[in-house]
């Protein structure tokens, strides 16, 4: 029978009984924090006070808390308990490296300590590669030229330059069919999919399809905005958009799908646009990483079908760095005031980045960066490739055609094993459970999902032999 | 009797007959759009339908509607008819000068070439001083040596190092008790107002307190977070929060009454954090000038009297450019999770303009700044004291002893005569009625809120003599 759980605030949907009790106990937590229902920061109750309130033993919530800390869900601090990891789950996108810093003086807290020696969780790309000298020389073009307004308060769909650079770049290297007058620019995916999620409210949508695997993170601002995310079928040609009926909006990852690596099937592109058309809904485009295609053309945008259907969404965070915290929405121009009125009517971006990326775009530098960068992220999953035939025969590495990540399929059951041994071995890495939408329409795959853009070029050998050591 | 308007689909509250008909029809719609009922972007009905509607002449809407465009509420454009200005009501900090800039190669807009010729509105700050030489030589500085971590996802506060200069500039500064563990980088003053508002919706609170005169963009974030605001006495001696009973919280611009100009009275001070230990109300202290103090030693932050009772917000608006998008709060560390979560658990802000932010403070360049800041707009003051004196010895200026901006009483019932005779000189101005609570506890007073840091140096004496000229 299910218990009232008082003291957690929250009713897990578990029967803690039986042999399987601590995993049940863990597994029903994890899924509490990811699905939003512990809130980041919300501190948890001793793990005596759980037990008691369970009628089970303390060591068996505190080794679950203990389990969930080691997985990222958690923290635990000295003086402030057991906590939701801040920040929403812990993703991809949420890095151990990029955490808090303790201000010089301090005694590294528990979290530094712990601090993975390499990481292969996707999401972020290699920032020692950050072309910081062209960067600065494009900031002191674009701000001596910049003139005296681009200071004041600014244009709220971004600034102009910025803009158009965009809609020349998009529509030359995505396909995408834009002007600058309907590009907004936002402070990354995530601002940018909240404020659709506000437009989408506000025309009354209930309901947004969206990928069996994919980042929890995304689904929980839908469902923040009051919106239900219902997962799509996922098969053997991935992600499948035919069943769509009723749904007010799909989000996909057509170009490259996240996390599974290939791109949306061509008949299934199109069979996604004749959905908007015929039924009004909104197509909600993710381009998280369209630029890196290493083995043939890159898949245009889905965008280029159907201007007035698709909102194409883009971002520097994969191309450059997270930490210029840019991207930027190609939207049918009725959603444009609606956007731009979510986005509080205001601009919300620093005008020094906007002006620099323009600069650093329409000078030819974005180019170039991405194409070394192009260059070097394809040797390492060549390096990945290489090293997982020579000493894991048995794994057939996938998506590996594009991107920044590959997905390593693992025998059934085993990936939180290999996910436990690689945090003993100091290697933080992601299952692909953590990707799966919990209503997924999908079978359950064991597997890793491995972003191998992350560590410095001095790191990734050594990165590559600790993944090796961990396989089965 | 009122009618019902149905074609504008928001009640006026007015009974447009009568002589005063355009007038009253006008301030009505006036009204609308700044307390929010008619949103950002509301497509008007044609003249002639809403005449219909009300049957009146299709003349007197017609100039009710170009007033308001004139005013700068409303926009006219060929193709996409009447509508409400985007980005809420225009404030002071919505500027024409900064508004759409058309893609080269198309026609200036109707809003383009109606364009002031000066601008005295207050809210911005002189952009052609802006230090950009010292500013680039401080991002060149921060970039080089930041490590590559700044670069990716980063703590949702903001950068530590912004974080540890701030703390230290704002105790030494203004009298602020914090570290850097209480302090969170937000994207603008209202970005951070925003996130109060929802911490405070989440803690059940209902109704904020305000000035009696402030600025209704500020009021209406409130508003649309679920808060009702309601205004406090406005006396001799400046706003008075002695009556403060059972609201949650109060916003206060202690430093420098915005727009009246005073600092508050010094028993004020002491009964607004009275007020707040004793109720467990909260104060927002909106900070935004504290630097540009004339006369005498500037008033130490509210915050300094009970950290754990005041928030205290500052920006980067006014000291050196709203362009930045920079701002912060301090925080009571009992808000600080909350405030994170608010802010959607990562940082929004990008992680260059902050470093560089954080170099031009610790490098001692930002007090260089300030102080040479001060001195021009000291100069610019004196210029304006001078010349009213001169031209119009009937006015005695007011709230001069700090900030940005001066308060002109004009005789009772002009304001809105000079505002217009403004608007044909291509001056363009605001009246102490934009800043009006519309449940105002104070006698309604005709002034001008001249804002002296807006012109470049060059147009400051042209500015002055247009003014001078406008004034009965």
């Amino acid at each position: 029978m299910p218990k009232p759980w008082a003291t957690l605030g929250v009713d897990l949907h578990l029967e803690p009984t039986g042999p399987g009790l601590r995993r049940g106990l863990t597994d029903a937590l994890r899924e509490a924090v990811r699905t939003g229902r512990l809130a980041p920061g919300t501190r948890l109750p001793s793990s005596r006070t759980l037990a008691t309130d369970l009628g089970i033993a303390r060591n068996t919530v505190a080794e679950a808390y203990a389990d969930l800390v080691a997985e990222g869900w958690l923290t635990a601090r000295q003086g402030s308990g057991t906590r939701v990891a801040m920040g929403a789950p812990p993703t991809p996108f949420r890095r151990w490296g990029s955490a808090v810093v303790p201000p010089s003086g301090t005694a590294p807290s528990r979290r530094e300590r712990h601090r993975p020696t390499y990481d292969l969780r996707p999401g972020t790309p290699d920032l020692a590669s950050f072309p910081r000298t062209e960067w600065l020389k494009a900031a002191r073009r674009a701000f001596t030229s910049a003139p005296n307004e681009a200071l004041g308060y600014g244009d709220p769909r971004g600034r102009i330059e910025l803009r158009t650079a965009l809609a020349a770049y998009l529509s030359r290297a995505r396909g995408v069919r834009t002007d600058p007058e309907h590009i907004l620019i936002c402070a990354g995916f995530a601002h940018g999919l909240t404020l659709l999620g506000t437009v989408l409210r506000a025309h009354g949508a209930r309901t947004v399809a969206v990928e069996s695997y994919g980042l929890p993170p995304h689904w929980n601002l839908l469902t923040a905005a009051g919106l239900r995310t219902q997962p799509l079928p996922y098969d053997e040609l991935g992600t499948d958009p035919t069943v769509l009926t009723d749904e007010d909006a799909v989000l996909l990852t057509p170009a490259h799908q996240f996390p599974m690596g290939a791109p949306l099937h061509r008949d299934r592109r199109a069979a996604v646009v004749d959905w908007a058309r015929r039924t009004g809904g909104l197509v909600l485009e993710d381009d998280y990483d369209g630029e890196f295609r290493y083995d043939r053309q890159p898949v245009g945008a889905l965008q280029g079908l159907d201007p007035d259907r698709v909102v194409h969404l883009g971002t520097a965070s994969k191309s450059l760095a997270p930490g210029l915290r840019l991207a930027w929405m190609v939207l049918p121009p009725r959603l444009m005031e609606e956007a731009v009125s979510a986005k509080g009517g205001m601009d919300t971006c620093g005008v020094m980045d906007q002006l620099t990326l323009a600069e650093f775009i329409t000078s030819g530098a974005y180019d170039r960066h991405v194409r070394s960068a192009r260059l070097r992220y394809r040797r390492r999953r060549d390096a990945l490739v290489t090293a997982l035939a020579a000493h894991a025969p048995e794994v057939h590495v996938t998506g590996i055609a594009a991107g920044l990540h590959a997905v390593l399929p693992l025998p059934s059951g085993t990936e939180r094993t290999v996910l436990q041994a690689a945090t003993w071995q100091g290697l933080a890495l992601h299952g692909l459970t953590f990707f799966r939408h919990t209503a997924a329409l999908a079978e359950p795959l064991d597997a890793l999902v491995v972003g191998y853009g992350t560590p410095p070029d001095h790191a990734w050998a050594g990165a590559l032999e600790a993944l090796c050591r961990v396989l089965p």
